[in-house]
């Protein structure tokens, strides 16, 4: 059956460090901060999403009496801290960068505030959700980049890593800025398009082509689009499909949305035939449609060549983010305040991989946007409590090449801090958008990239900045460590 | 909220396709197959998995009020459709190869023998669990395989495509032969060992990497893994954790299953150096457990160097299937009865694309096993009625060069049929073994495979053959269609 309670969607090892921080107790309130270190597909940017999910799944936090006879079960942990987790729900702060926003490397998406036992035990789902979701808003946005207008309809469902990975990978593939799903589940949850016609086996259990294209179009008249490639194409396909729009015309019956869909072969050569055919016979605004192992690469491709298509099925490779299939989120420990402490110590995670050190502190982001265009600028990682005056000069600096800064002048800037409160106190104080508004959140974000971090290849990275402040913090404690700053 | 009734998750055209039918009257009833075309990762196999949440999935199907209330505000649906769909429930027989079966491509892993809109429904769902969780399945065998005996655990929620990526997948690693998933909830659900033990954090927010060290091992002495690459692990990682096992020892503690996870930096390297630096101590026989971005290619790479890891976690390749993210497998119309035929009349779909060309016919397939070794000589597909004596000799020949052929001697041979009834008359006649049965179960499937088979790179296929009763229907629906037989 499926889980209703995702309380036990975790890594084992949340629950023993739970159990131990209980037998060592402490008043700790720690900051955790999830965060990405490279962009999907090598591309310049991401697209944040899944924060709803998150909100739901910290909301339903509670271990039911199965949970506890099942931990019980596996006879590691004791009592005492089975009847503390009876009574466990999460009473933290959380802070989280808006579904839909562009997002850069290193910079917290969520920051959690929660004493250690809270913000340990919800590190997994937090991650799975928003690393799902953020993957393939991101994969969603590249493809559509790549139609240059054209609808891109996502059609992954059956290839998808399990029924969440299509339920909330199509929610993301429409923040991600498709026009449509053909998950059924989706468009009721989310109240969004769903789209779809018919398959190779609606023309095969018909004695012929014709007569199932025929069937389909009395059926569907304000829908029509037909599948041409269950025989052959050009010799089959697009002849019958043109045979059945001239009689629905004749019959008086006027066609609307209608037109062909290609799923096999070269959509390049095809598509142009097809089109040429479709136009001498009076049908030249029939939409072409696309579907067969696309991606953004060979969506450009196509359209490059000169490919008469105007709609496109994207399946696997949306859903699945081919070629770079995880996000590669982490939650990172970055403060401790004890009990009897004012503030927040900022705490730093070594490694031998010198991209995986952290950075510490109680932090939050700003964007800098030029005032003039209304394009980033650059991100601006700064502590919690740091203010900036936007009437003064601003001096950033490669966060890798420390002596590479640019001024950016007092009054050609503004700031916008990304991060807004989800949780305070354990309460929720947000209220998510609906997944249509947050896509049109997303498209309003995507126009505040320049178009070099927009290209599919090679784009300009943009830079993602610490303040002064937080740069001096991080080199005390790497040099406490007795190691060079590396960023 | 989480949905838990399934009936919806499918495609929109299944549904318009459904009405079609519906509008359309037919007493068909058609056989579908589920199969794939291609082995993950360039493999040689793949493990047949997702099953049992097929036959939950078929056991549950019906449209609930809001479903069809939802049906309805779509504006496509007509009244009578709706009310045919409150009323509705699989009635068809369900043939499926069991959990944990080793497979190829090309052959039918579920064959759905129904009624035309029945059969049409299920297809997306049914594709997408089979696809997850044999891809899945798959590449946790191939990871197995690399640890040429040592344990793999499977680490890899935080990174899985959403809840059911991470329930689901870790199922499936299992099956493929995982001795244990950090995932709770898989273990509640499924009743599979359930690994973990601490995170850099836990390290973090104790003063010094000592005291975290001792507080741990005081907790769990029966499982001390020792996360030892949070600030330096020669320097300091590896010598604090001799320090804690020395005085546990000295306290008079047995430790059990000690012993050290590396989570960065060359692995190769720091395994033999840390080795040796336990060894030195008289911790010869602690666990080194390894983890950082690792798959059957590193893995297998890693042990060719020497590395001195007994126990590796492999997180987001396994759980993504890093390379190969979705499994291709799909669902295709083979035969159609009308109300009043005796018998199926195979159907095929050609295709622009040579290798999307379809079997048809109403199939089933078996296995010939060498009788002396009880390694798999080749797979037959052939119609379900046909039947084999063992005794006498078996030509094969090569699927795609037909010329070359191979003479089984009759009595060197063994055969079985894969297909196994799983529903009848839309009653479930099959039980699912548990999990870890169904990982024995794979466990003795692998054996039947020559090792060239098994072989991660560039290995030798097996021969997925048709019977020449099903050759010459394939040929003559081909020619009738004006091609080449391909196949």
């Amino acid at each position: 059956m499926r889980a209703l309670n995702l309380t036990l969607l975790t890594d084992l090892y949340e629950l023993t460090m739970m159990q131990g921080y209980f037998k060592n107790p402490t008043d700790q309130v720690v900051v955790f901060d999830a965060f990405y270190r490279k962009n999907p597909c090598d591309g310049g940017y991401a697209i944040a999403a899944g924060l709803e999910q998150i909100i739901e799944y910290i909301r339903d936090l509670h271990f039911s009496p199965d949970d506890i006879d099942y931990l019980r079960s596996l006879k590691i942990f004791d009592t005492d801290f089975l009847e503390y987790l009876r009574g466990f729900h999460f009473t933290g702060d959380i802070y989280a960068i808006p579904e839909g926003t562009v997002i850069f490397p290193r910079e917290p998406l969520v920051k959690v505030i929660a004493p250690v036992m809270e913000a340990q035990l919800i590190e997994t789902a937090l991650l799975n959700i928003l690393n799902h979701q953020s993957l393939i808003a991101t994969k969603a946005s590249r493809v559509v980049y790549a139609a240059k207008g054209d609808g891109i309809m996502e059609f992954g469902l059956r290839r998808a890593q399990g029924p969440d990975a299509g339920i909330y990978g199509a929610r993301a593939a429409m923040i991600g800025g498709c026009i449509g799903t053909s998950n059924v589940l989706t468009g009721q949850m989310f109240n969004v398009p769903v789209k779809g016609t018919h398959a190779h086996s609606w023309i095969m259990s018909f004695p012929d082509e014709y007569t199932a294209f025929k069937a389909y179009a009395r059926q569907y008249p304000d829908a029509c689009i037909l599948l041409v490639d269950t025989y052959d194409v050009l010799d089959s396909g697009v002849p019958n499909a043109i045979r059945v729009f001239r009689e629905m015309q004749e019959e008086g019956i006027t066609l609307k949305g209608y037109g062909i869909r290609i799923d096999s072969g070269d959509l390049a050569y095809l598509s142009k035939q097809a089109y040429k055919m479709l136009a001498e016979a009076g049908f030249g605004d029939a939409i072409i449609s696309a579907s067969s192992d696309l991606d953004e690469y060979l969506i450009d491709s196509l359209k490059a060549q000169g490919a008469k298509i105007n709609s496109w099925g994207v399946g696997t490779n949306l859903i699945t983010s081919n070629g770079h299939p995880a996000f590669g989120g982490v939650y990172k420990l970055a403060a401790i305040k004890e009990k009897d402490d004012e503030d927040f110590a900022p705490k730093i995670k070594l490694s031998e991989n010198v991209e995986k050190v952290t950075n510490p502190g109680n932090k939050t982001v700003y964007r800098i946007y030029d005032k003039a265009t209304g394009k980033i600028r650059a991100d601006l990682i700064c502590l919690a409590d740091e203010t900036f005056d936007t009437g003064k000069d601003m001096i950033i600096f490669d966060p890798m090449a420390t002596w590479k800064k640019t001024k950016i002048s007092g009054g050609t800037y503004t700031l916008r801090e990304l991060l807004v409160p989800v949780f305070l106190k354990g309460e929720c104080v947000y209220t998510s958008p609906s997944v249509m508004e947050i896509r049109d959140i997303c498209t309003k974000e995507k126009k505040t990239l320049w178009s070099e971090t927009m290209r599919l290849v090679n784009p300009q990275e943009v830079y993602v900045d610490l303040s002064d402040k937080l740069y001096a913090i991080k080199s005390r404690l790497l040099e406490e460590m007795g190691q060079a700053a590396i960023e």
